[in-house]
């Protein structure tokens, strides 16, 4: 079992510190990853310090992965030593349930395994992320990545990309759509993107006036102040389809009245509360309220492929592997635009 | 200006008593009908006693209007004089927003007039239901009645029947659906009627076991007690819509956990209290929550061409005028199966 050079918490209130884990050999199937960048997501800060009460200790945070091939198993056909490759937020699942069969892997009703955290389908244990400097995975669950693009922006994709495309493909978000997107982070700088590329209508409904260059500067058609009451009735009942990225309270209602009829508003973020809806706010115009979680394998490639294609990538800052917890707490401040992403080779 | 006869309540704490309204003389697009029969809807009582703390004072309820043509206007091309003819929950609307001219009335953003407790575009005052002897209405807000069918057990589809049709719909029930109908009072017994009719597989999920035999001969495949944890777990992930026709306070959450993945839950029923939903209870699964409104004219029309093809009626309790208020008691104790019915020649 080769030991790697990883970063961990050890429990919730120490910070993340190198670490040293024991990665099993590739197996017949598994294709092996030197990581060359790894992105850093909000779930990666939650799990760290247990914010939702289900992190196993170590945990190695980290599920925006690229890197380069290092080894193949004797029976993978997708991948040879050398190509780039990639790995989201799933390493694997039980590939026989209908989500799975559908893919559908995140939502696997065998257990989908999460790349870290996760726990290993084998028995072998829990399992380590991307703050590390390998990482292997079933090719079933591995991605091609494009070598037209910068890689190190390309890593944020791998779950920043694919929360917000699966959703945008899923309602069917195109030309004549008109999206708004609610807050502007990782999540929603993302949307912004994706959205334009698909062909939408994109408004960015944000608190921060000062965020409007920025919303327009990512593509965004129209900045609307949600704290101003003109802007506001400007937009109320105007969107087809609103993406929520925030994951700070926030009163849902306020938004679903900027729905149009049979618009739908679909939450990515997880609020510390839950939401409270009065029916008649959905009654009202036949509005959907709805969830969505990452996305599945073959869709992450289809996101993976068409970002490559029209040439959307992640506005990021690039730190050192040693410099995570100052990251962190700058994210807890919203002071990242948009979002980080660890060079491994200082690791 | 004809005096007609109607029932009333003048205020929120007195019954609801006999009182003459006057109706307007045709115009050149009204159809005037002598109401035969006007079934009792949930609604009706909230209006009647201002449980929603918007109704105008008097009140004449009543949106589940059946009876025959008594006049036409001189442009009237749809109905003559003599022919079976309906008015549901609507008289009027803009007709030119977006809503209009998709067909969802109900939704119009000018202002739909509501049959009662309404506003007339004209200015002419407030709309008086069918708790009495006539009505009139703009041709294009009549509909269509079978004569193949007993005239009394129609009058609930204009309400309880197409608050249920038009969310099974939308979201396209049939053939393959799992339906999952949540409360079995005037709308769900529709509700289990109309899917059924439409192909799907219906389960009526009730805490009363004795409603068991009553769903099972409305056509429900099965019936599944909401207290018995092992029923329960049975169709945990099951179904792929669930109908929520309840009033009273409930856990939307325990429903949401019955939901496969994509599956949506819409309500149509208003509790007192709002929805409280954790975001996680939607993102696991991409399940939607959402509301639906009655439905528009030409859904509506569509419907009741759909209950005569396929010999679908409500199940109704035939009540002379007189028994109005004793029929709100039993309705609140929830006994009635499944609609009150007022014979109108007892008026």
């Amino acid at each position: 079992m080769p030991a790697t050079k990883a970063y961990a918490a050890e429990n919730a209130t120490t910070p993340v510190v190198p670490f040293t884990i024991e990665r099993r050999n590739p197996k017949p199937h598994d294709v092996q990853i030197e990581i060359l960048y790894c992105g850093v997501c909000h779930s990666d800060l939650h799990f760290a310090r247990n914010d939702w009460g289900m992190t196993v200790y170590p945990v190695v945070p980290g599920h925006e992965i690229v890197g380069r091939v290092t080894a193949v198993g004797g029976h993978v056909k997708k991948f040879k030593v050398g190509d780039l490759a990639g790995i989201g937020c799933l390493v694997d699942s039980c590939r026989e349930c209908d989500n799975c069969k559908d893919g559908l892997e995140q939502y696997c009703s065998g257990g989908a395994v999460f790349s870290y955290n996760g726990n290993e389908r084998d028995g072998s244990g829990n399992t380590y992320g991307g703050y590390s400097k390998s990482i292997l995975a079933h090719e079933d669950f591995v991605l091609r990545i494009s070598d037209k693009q910068p890689l190190e922006a390309i890593a944020p994709l791998l779950c920043a990309g694919i929360t917000t495309y699966s959703p945008l493909r899923h309602w069917k978000v195109g030309k004549g759509t008109k999206v708004g997107v609610l807050g502007l982070g990782g999540l929603g700088h993302m949307a912004v993107k994706l959205a334009v590329a698909m062909g939408a209508e994109v408004t960015m409904l944000s608190h921060t006036a000062a965020k409007e260059t920025d919303a327009k500067r990512l593509g965004a058609h129209k900045f609307v102040l949600t704290s101003n009451e003109e802007q506001i009735k400007s937009v109320t009942g105007y969107f087809d389809f609103i993406l929520d990225t925030v994951s700070a309270e926030h009163d849902y209602n306020f938004y679903l009245a900027l729905l149009r009829t049979n618009g739908v508003m679909v939450c990515v973020g997880v609020p510390p509360a839950p939401a409270v809806i009065p029916a008649f706010n959905l009654i009202f115009g036949r509005k959907s309220f709805a969830g969505s979680l990452i996305g599945g394998i073959p869709e992450t490639q289809e996101m993976l492929d068409f970002c490559a294609e029209h040439n959307v990538v992640s506005d990021i800052e690039l730190i050192r592997m040693d410099q995570i917890n100052e990251a962190y707490e700058r994210m807890i401040k919203g002071d990242v635009r948009y979002r980080f992403v660890i060079d491994m080779s200082s690791l």
